[in-house]
Parts: structure tokens; C-alpha cells; sequence
């Protein structure tokens, strides 16, 4: 099971095809929500007192879900018809979070986690995604293993400090886009199963500037690089 | 004054035109970095449990520096040899700390902050920063009455859920990129300063998505496409 909190995201949950087994939530919440009963195996009604007592929330937000963990095995056949963000130990639970809502955003269904990743049911990954966790298909697999299998017939990219600049990389439709661990980027196993090194051009002319940007920001720039090409082309 | 810690962003910092006016450090690191000792008003050798006394961070490490905060106030005509990024109320210290790093990788030399935004140095935005608060100019300033000034000269350009798509936009070479607030966007009186509203384009094609993006992650999409367009032009 997993914990989400707040009528926003347990909303989204409940709407999802996630299976929501229990809520505990405040009379106000259950009188305001009463289609939900439907689809919820148990609802509890508590009091404040005992809702910041279970929250793990600064502020409690009215209602916390229980979450059924789906189990899912990816197939590689998602990679031949669409492109998946493959995330190589990936540590901090808000930078999973943000992803999780960037893939969401643009469109990408399906993050696969090497087994080193943290665990994106952890109570600040689910609040960090802001209810994309109900979206997004996330899989947990032996990553080297599973790219090794499909790196002759399909595209693998990783993000490097050194690679070729990302705005001039003409990304194919299907494949993998594989983002490293935030403080050692991909590691040398995982590197030799990329075929395209692309990496995010500094537009800063000083010899001294920042070393890198935080894994979830260099996510978000070649999600959004792929979906500018894939909405008008890459006329560079 | 503001407090930075840890060797990689104090040793920035020293490097830096900020002035650092006070250094609490173990003697260890004291005596791998005797060369600071002229650049420095004054060092104090302190002990482990010292420290950690003085220390916010849950892991200390090694050495706490005090630094002046710079007085700066914005020349407009700073705007018109380049882009100026503006954030109009952005409160969260993580995020601000975010986006000064992501000016520093792309370049942006100067961020105009409104009066209501968190406060640049304070520890958890130093820290996020990550040593690039030494590099990029932060303001302070009345934005709507800044805005209101250069309106009619140079383009300003605003970050929108409905707006112009990003990709198609042509960034002139200066001028302003306005941020909003993580919950609430751009405020109302400051979108009548905008000349150009631009959205990040959802590649998603189901009903149901994410509804927005972070803040700092809205930042570096749309530099990063100023960037690409500043290296190879906008073809689209």
C-alpha cells in the first residue's frame, strides 16, 4: 500500500485505475464527496485530532487515501511504439516526484526505474508528483538487462555533461530516454548500452558557471526538446 | 549577511566579488585551503561539535561561511543588452535557489525578483543555488513599476498555462521573461505589462494531465528554448 493525502490527489487517485482500499477523512470531506463511496472499498470518518495524528503532512489536508501498490512488468514492446524515460538511480523522492509529473505533462506514459531508484510509492515522491502518480506507469526492472535486450533494434538516449547538443539530436519517435543518478550521472554499465549521448548546451560564455542542473530540470528540458520536434519537426 | 556552507559553494563564493566576512571552519579544511586566508577578513578554527551547533544542515560539512548580502539595484539598461529573467512572487527558497542555478547554466546574468519574492539568501535557496548565487545578479525591485517603465521599448515576455506555444515563439536577443507564483501564475497586475504571453506546449493527448509544472521547471524549459534558438534560430 502507498499513503496519499489532500482532496486533489485523492481525488485524481480515486479516478484512476488505481485501487484505492481505504479513506480516512473528515465529516466535511465524506458529506462533500458522497459519489465516491462507489469506488472505495472502506471510508473512515475521523476527526481532525486523529487526521494529524496519521498525516505525515506539516498541514493535514482533510482526507488520506490507502493505496494499493500496482504491480507491473514492462514490456518492451511500449518502447517500438513509444518513447519511455528510463531513470538509472534516481535517489531523491522529489526528483521522482517531479518527473513523474513532467512525463505526465507531455505525455510520456510509461518511466521505467532501475532497482537502485527510490521508491516511488514513498509518501514525498506521491505528493511531489501532484497526482500524475495516478497517470503515469512506473516499473521497477533490472534496467542494464532489460536495454541490453532491445539496444539493437531500438534508439537508446542518455543525458551526459559531454554528448552531442541536445538541439540538433534528432530524436526517433520510440526508444529510451535514460537520466542519471543526481550526483554521478549514468553509470558505466548502463553507458555502454546508449547508442545517442545527447547533453544540454550551457548558453553561459564564462569559464565558471554551474557545473550541471538537478536531474529532474534536465528531464524536463529534453522531454520538452522531444515534444518541440515531435509537434513541428527539427528544422536546426 | 547570509550563511553558505560546505567546501564546494564557500570556495565559490570566496572566489566570487561577494565579500566574505567570516569563516568557521574545521582545521582541517583550514589547512588544505591556506590560500584563502588573504581574500578573507576572518577565519575561526572550530571544532566537530562546534559545528554542528552552527551549522542548519542536517549533514555539516566542514566549514560555514558569513558573506555581505550586495546591495544591487537594477539599471534598465541592463535589459537591452540581454534577457533578464523577473519572477513575480515566486515563495518557495528551493525553487528560487533552482532557478538561479538554471541562469547560471544558460547564462542569465541578471534575475529581477519582485519585493514579494522569498528571500535569495536565505540558507535553503543558497544551498539549491548550489554555488551559482556567487555568479548571477539577483534584485530586488517594485516589478510592476519596472515593467511599466521599458513597456513600450522592449519586449516582455510572460509564462502563461494559455498563451502563444513556446516552440513557435521568436525570443528577441533582450528584453524580459516573467515567472509567476508556484500556485497562483503571473499576477494580474503584471500580466497587463506583458507584450508576449507564452505557454509550455502539453504533449499530452488524454483529457486528464498534469495541470501545470513547477515553477523552476517552467524556467528552464523556456531558457533552455532561448537558448536553442540564440545558438541555432528559431526554423520551426
Amino acid at each position: 500500500m502507498f499513503i496519499a493525502e489532500g482532496p486533489k490527489i485523492v481525488s485524481e487517485l480515486i479516478e484512476s485505475n488505481l485501487l484505492v482500499s481505504g479513506l480516512y477523512a473528515l465529516k466535511q470531506w465524506i458529506d462533500e464527496n458522497a459519489s465516491v463511496s462507489a469506488k472505495v472499498k472502506s471510508i473512515t470518518c475521523i476527526t481532525e485530532q486523529e487526521l494529524s495524528k496519521i498525516s505525515l503532512l506539516s498541514t493535514p489536508n482533510q482526507v488520506l487515501a490507502l493505496v494499493e501498490i500496482p504491480q507491473r512488468i514492462f514490456q518492451p514492446a511500449l518502447a517500438e511504439k513509444s518513447m519511455i524515460i528510463a531513470l538509472d538511480d534516481i535517489r531523491d523522492p522529489g526528483n521522482l516526484g517531479t518527473i513523474i509529473r513532467i512525463a505526465d505533462w507531455f505525455g510520456f506514459n510509461h518511466i521505467v526505474c532501475s532497482e537502485t531508484c527510490v521508491d516511488a510509492y514513498n509518501p514525498k515522491t506521491v505528493q511531489a508528483s501532484m497526482g500524475s502518480i495516478s497517470r503515469v506507469n512506473i516499473y521497477y526492472e533490472d534496467l542494464p538487462l532489460l536495454l541490453a535486450q532491445i539496444q539493437n533494434t531500438l534508439p537508446v538516449y542518455g543525458a551526459f555533461l559531454e554528448g552531442n547538443p541536445l538541439y540538433t539530436e534528432s530524436f526517433a519517435p520510440n526508444g529510451f530516454i535514460v537520466i542519471g543518478n543526481e550526483a554521478n550521472g549514468i553509470s558505466s554499465e548502463i553507458e555502454k548500452l546508449i547508442s545517442y549521448k545527447i547533453s544540454i548546451p550551457s548558453g553561459n560564455q564564462n569559464k565558471l558557471h554551474a557545473e550541471s542542473l538537478n536531474a529532474s530540470i534536465a528531464t524536463a528540458i529534453i522531454c520538452s526538446e522531444f515534444n518541440r520536434q515531435r509537434n513541428i519537426g527539427n528544422k536546426y
